[in-house]
């Protein structure tokens, strides 16, 4: 135990500190420990090879390193438990999404994960959708599926409420909730899964124009999303698939592990999924340039559907002379895909490599070894701790790695596996009269040397959300 | 459409400001308003007696109140769609518990809702949960159930990790996450349902002194919370059920809806579930006083469970000189059942009355009709909703009623029905060189008339979470 660094646990209330042993006194600091947190590492020195033939399934970059650093448990094929590291992250990823859905006017709703087969009936998916819908029955034998996306329940829950009037128009509804896709081969972790958390929107509008005009709104908020986060994305023409509709598109990552083929004009930009275009054109229909093959994961997905679900539930808008069948659109993003795939293309082997914005915590600060010479350190390393959590924005963003009887280059390596945006050390050159901590920025793989007012500068316009 | 007030959508960002017909140009102003709200008004007029009919459920004051105010609606018997006005409440319900949560040490996690059948044969409650399990099967003919509770899944979780280390203890998971329980009987809308949302908390410790310690510790922040919405509730001892420990207790709320029987001392303030007692005697074990019987809400639940669970996962604690098998609490909040119960007991038969903390928005602010002798005070209407807007924590609160189609006296009727605790009618007063508004608080009924400056100091305290 690590008595100098007054051991204490997790974010603090005013009225109520707590303490590691809470049958101790109170403690006076309350800085976050690392070895308070719940992130197993049992897995940590395992091969890849070993975790692939646990799991028994195709593993990829993302799927290795969220399980080796504790993020990620499997709980059956394609289902994972989300553990507070990744929880973390997944809520400043809604809070992204929520700031730009809102920013549109979308409005969140929350509608149930248990489907009334009926619906289902009506829409026709529910013979179409085959497998891949997890089907059960109540009690009273009455047929449901685990909503795998929600067209039919919007539509009919719009029309139930006697339609759309003129001055809500364009309607934006979304939520953010568990999905359920029985997937023939769950892979690659949290890329492929059966059991996910997505953004789902739907809009209705009572014109084309206002529809289309809508579409585009919606696909320059989902590139706000993916730019937040720095990724390199392409937008291409989609297949509609089993949605149906007139019109689509994707957001791809490229990637090699994806599994969508896609084709690029690097002329004029045109993208498409290979599955809209002829396979054996490689002629870009837009400029007549060459298309270039690439792999991509699915991000973001967009559908132009028209009136195909508004007309199986009667689902109309207000308008003169009379009520007009809605116009919709759905726009999908795969919420934990989409938090996988950013570790998949930004990470090394090694280490993983978060979009700043969403990594789960922004500063790991590590103070010497206990007993080694710069031991003294500590207490300088205490007061920069309580200096950046003193920054509002950071004040639940810094993890103090107390695991002190570990050698700082032990501790360090873990940080950067882990990848905390800033990692600081505090070593022998923080002993000086003018101390200066060293600051290993993951994103540039940048090291440097700073004063305490350096590493506040460097720190104080840290975006977090 | 009422141009003078600038009709605008739902919070904006800097980089984008939505107009409510995105297809004009970008309005000025950024004012939420009322009728571009997703809240579904068509059976305002309904009687309660229509409601009941309708949904074949027995109902109850909150679920009739939160259906005719476009808050829930049905989407299967005890299953309901929640729509914007309810999600925003919800969310600030879970902010409230996150930061008690975080108050005590617990760290969020978000564990799968399939859960795999054997893990419940292991702990024997496959067959002990009969028909209350919703159970499905995937198309490898795996057996699943949707978790209604996650002793298992989280027991089997930890102890898959190769145990606690010292440090981390106590460690409390907890995550806030939909359930499924198939009630024989779901009725009274949120009160008893089929698909609601649970946070569930899962300690582990090393002592049975330290299991203590922490129950205690995570029953002090129930109180918090509900202490926090305003709620006047019971703490009683409870039977352990099919989950199973040594001691449990319940959180409850008195009401004659309620359908748990609870036997309270007047003088010692010992009470209990009458299920832990023998039916009979009307004697206060602890004092020898009289026990006077109520009915109540379950709002938490908290058990202490020993070794129950661990031992059948073998889940340990690192201990000297061997591991111990850990000390384990489970405890739960019926999130969505939480806000409906605070409705029922709050509430007149008319009139939703929200905890304050979680009311959707704050204020309301109901500007003169168009056409009438103040309709000019709509100027000073529209500076106030700015200047209220400004104050920071109320930027995301103030709702404008933009439908000056009607007269102020329905409006306010209407938003007294919808429980802003603020409404603030700009009406005639408003137009003198002194102007004053008329401010009504739901919670005590009293209005007042107050100038700019009254009305900002009235808000400025607000609070908000």
């Amino acid at each position: 135990m690590v008595r100098l660094l007054r051991l204490c646990s997790i974010v603090s209330l005013p009225h109520r500190i707590n303490c590691k042993f809470h049958h101790h006194d109170v403690a006076k600091g309350k800085r976050l420990l690392l070895s308070r947190l719940y992130q197993p590492r049992n897995l940590w020195e395992e091969s890849p090879s070993s975790l692939e033939s646990k799991s028994g399934e195709r593993t990829s970059r993302s799927h290795k390193l969220m399980i080796k650093a504790g993020l990620i448990q499997p709980s059956s094929p394609g289902c994972f438990h989300f553990l507070p590291f990744t929880v973390r992250s997944m809520e400043k990823l809604f809070r992204l999404i929520d700031k730009e859905m809102h920013g549109i006017g979308g409005q969140k709703i929350d509608l149930t994960n248990l489907s009334p087969a009926a619906l289902w009936k009506q829409s026709g998916r529910w013979e179409l959708m085959g497998k891949e819908l997890f089907r059960l029955a109540d009690r009273h034998n009455q047929d449901y599926c685990l909503g795998p996306t929600h067209e039919e329940a919007v539509t009919h829950l719009v029309s139930t409420e006697g339609g759309i009037t003129y001055k809500q128009l364009p309607l934006l509804l979304y939520q953010i909730t568990k999905k359920f896709r029985d997937e023939p081969r769950p892979c690659f972790g949290l890329l492929r899964g059966r059991e996910f958390y997505m953004k789902d929107m739907y809009t209705f509008d009572a014109s084309e124009e206002g529809a289309y005009q809508t579409y585009n709104e919606v696909c320059n908020a989902y590139s706000n999303i993916f730019n937040a986060l720095g990724l390199k994305f392409v937008k291409v023409q989609a297949d509609t698939g089993n949605i149906g509709g007139k019109m689509s598109h994707e957001f791809q990552l490229p990637a090699n592990i994806g599994q969508d083929r896609l084709l690029v004009c690097g002329g004029c930009g045109f993208a498409a999924n290979i599955e809209t275009l002829n396979a054996d054109d490689r002629d870009c229909p837009s400029c007549g340039g060459e298309l270039t093959e690439t792999k991509g994961i699915e991000i973001g997905h967009t559908f132009y559907l028209g009136t195909k679900y508004s007309n199986t539930f009667n689902t109309t808008c207000d308008s003169q002379p009379k009520p007009l069948l809605a116009e919709m659109g759905c726009y999908g993003i795969g919420v934990t895909r989409l938090l996988a795939a950013s570790i998949e293309v930004l990470s090394t082997e090694d280490e993983i490599h978060w979009p700043g914005l969403i990594a789960p915590y922004q500063v790991c600060l590590i103070p010497p070894k206990k007993g080694s010479k710069e031991a003294d350190a500590v207490t300088v390393a205490e007061t920069l701790y309580d200096d950046i959590h003193s920054l509002y924005h950071l004040r639940d963003e810094i993890v103090l790695d107390d695991r002190t009887q570990m050698t700082i280059g032990k501790r360090v390596k873990e940080a950067e596996m882990m990848g905390y945006p800033f990692v600081i050390v505090v070593g022998k050159k923080a002993l000086g009269s003018q101390p200066l901590f060293e600051v290993r920025r993951q994103n540039t793989g940048e090291v440097q040397y700073l004063s305490r007012e350096g590493v506040m500068d460097c720190l104080k316009n840290v975006q977090v959300i």
